[in-house]
């Protein structure tokens, strides 16, 4: 690939000179300098580097993007809302970097965001201990973090968007309370990311103030550094050995995402029982593979575009205007009713038609 | 953020003289000016650009990907594999590019890796016309392509990295075969990628070479583009109902993917049939969430961490030999039983435990 060096070598002049010509400042070139550096970019193919341009304007047109694991197909459909905003909107492309929720990758990854000359990033993290990333946009990023609210305890430097987490919680709940369930439980990993928190208050709320008493309990794995995101199926399949278990055995049951929800159906089935007559079953994110698992699967949906297009927009605004005052941006989920929940001991009621989402 | 330019501005000297501190070239530099220029560094908090840096020697540490979308989740896999061997192995870090199978936007996106300064690039594309690829390559750009074989009738200059596609359609049929299957169809979007004719190849060869005779047939869904990754589900789904039509109905089916897969059993489901009682289904590639439907999806399992490894040495080698002859590697997949093939008539036998894989 021709560089600058083999432009000006050819043209017989210096580095600047080219620069000048590929910047338009050649007011003051003699014009046999100026046609002889535009025959040698010709000759030589050479295309200047938008990155050089852009490190010289500030604006390198790449949005960071950490997720912990591109192997979760929310984060895969986020992922692919976000690139489709950020390219379309501002001609921006996305870096996108795992860090399988550990605090210490995150904190590198974005000491290298910033190293790599990158303005903006959209942390997707649920830790619940911000202080890298502020540490972060002190040394000049500009950052949005997703699925995190605004602690009013804490000051805070950056805009957070977020479902509205609480409500999901109360959605997947009262759908089951309405469907006559009596004794719920919720599926989680061991550990309270503020998202987690805020669907188990949203759901612990519904069931307390139900017109008829409710029993509700949290059902969480312990997965240690076992379950990453590619194991949530894993983490839902020892759930349900747990549910099996409990006297009286809960007939709804609440997961704290879709593939957590997919593998407690798998570990229901295991132990002989059925989706939903013995077990109802509702998940959250509103994947796509959940419309046709068996039984397709009732769940909470994320707003996925709503999301995408305001962590970017923040994001990007924010690289020319880092005093923005901190915002929280928070969007309602939706119920998505297929066919995993039921009246307690029934089966599913209803045209066989899978719902579309 | 500090530039360049201010710590020039504050020690009052030249960006050349900046460059040169921080490039180690201050033999002939005055030593009040490199004090002042490095006290100028420490006050500002100056960062030097890890990427102006590699522009100048021509190694930015980024990998980009193209891959169809990030919404299915065997791309979101073998992304996941692919940005840790190149994070761990070469610091890398890897910029995604989703092109939804589209030449012209595969075309604009390789255009624009090379402005950013990008030299190695992974395309998992699927189409079979590679002459945008070749063009990018001819601009300097490392290229190694998944998914692809080299053709021998036409020259090629990069590398190509693939599952033994052919033996995994081989795999597929014959292990319908041994349970009895004499009437065997293969499910896939219409339109005649690389891959998916090997895969077919290897079915229909199976079939051939039989023992007993067996029927082969290739069920095809023309969705336009109505089908993205998203929405390979909704193709196995559509598939199921022509699958239902045929007389004699098949009795075994092999889908091009896990999703397209998972659609089928549910389009059968969705039909009164049962899985795999009636018709048993395998899947390709062993994406996490196959293991956990139900039935659990018997699947050919795609060797990732091999077509990474080999993918990101290859690319990154090639970007300091470009003049390396362009080599094919062909990994072989395996079968992953789980309980989505009997014979035919009959339930799945064995213990009710779902197969790890």
């Amino acid at each position: 690939m021709a560089t600058i060096q083999d432009v000006a070598r050819l043209a017989d002049v210096s580095i600047s000179s080219v620069s000048n010509v590929l910047n338009g400042r050649t007011e003051r070139m003699r014009p046999d300098t100026f046609v002889r550096i535009q025959q040698a970019i010709d000759k030589l193919g050479y295309r200047p580097n938008q990155m050089a341009r852009h490190l010289k304007t500030g604006h390198l047109p790449i949005l960071g993007l950490l997720v912990p694991s591109m192997s979760n197909p929310s984060f895969g459909q986020m992922a692919v809302a976000i690139e489709a905003v950020a390219q379309s909107r501002h001609n921006y492309r996305v870096l996108v970097c795992n860090t399988y929720r550990d605090k210490h990758l995150e904190a590198k990854m974005l000491d290298d965001l910033i190293g790599l000359g990158i303005r903006a990033v959209i942390v997707i993290s649920s830790l619940n201990d911000e202080r890298h990333i502020e540490a972060a946009i002190d040394k000049g990023l500009a950052v949005v973090s997703y699925d995190l609210g605004i602690d009013p305890s804490k000051p805070t430097k950056h805009d957070h968007v977020l479902p509205d987490n609480r409500l999901a919680g109360r959605l997947a709940a009262n759908h089951l309370i309405e469907h006559g369930h009596r004794h719920l439980a919720f599926v989680k990993p061991k550990g309270a990311t503020i998202s987690r928190r805020e669907k188990v208050e949203g759901f612990l709320a519904a069931a307390k103030e139900s017109a008829t008493e409710c029993s509700a309990q949290i059902i969480e794995i312990d997965g240690g550094s076992r379950f990453g995101d590619n194991e949530l199926g894993q983490l839902g399949f020892e759930a349900a050995q747990k549910i099996v278990a409990l006297s009286p055995r809960p007939t709804g049951v609440v997961a704290v995402n879709d593939m957590t929800a997919i593998g407690v159906m798998a570990g229901l089935r295991h132990c002989g029982l059925s989706i939903p007559e013995d077990v109802s079953v509702v998940g959250m994110d509103n994947v796509a593979v959940s419309e046709y698992v068996w039984p397709p699967l009732t769940t909470v949906a994320t707003p996925v575009r709503e999301v995408a297009e305001t962590m970017v927009e923040q994001a990007i605004a924010r690289v020319n205007a880092s005093d923005m005052p901190p915002r929280e941006f928070s969007f309602p989920p939706r119920l998505v009713e297929r066919q995993s929940v039921s009246e307690p001991g029934k089966p599913f009621q209803s045209n066989a038609t899978p719902q579309k989402s």
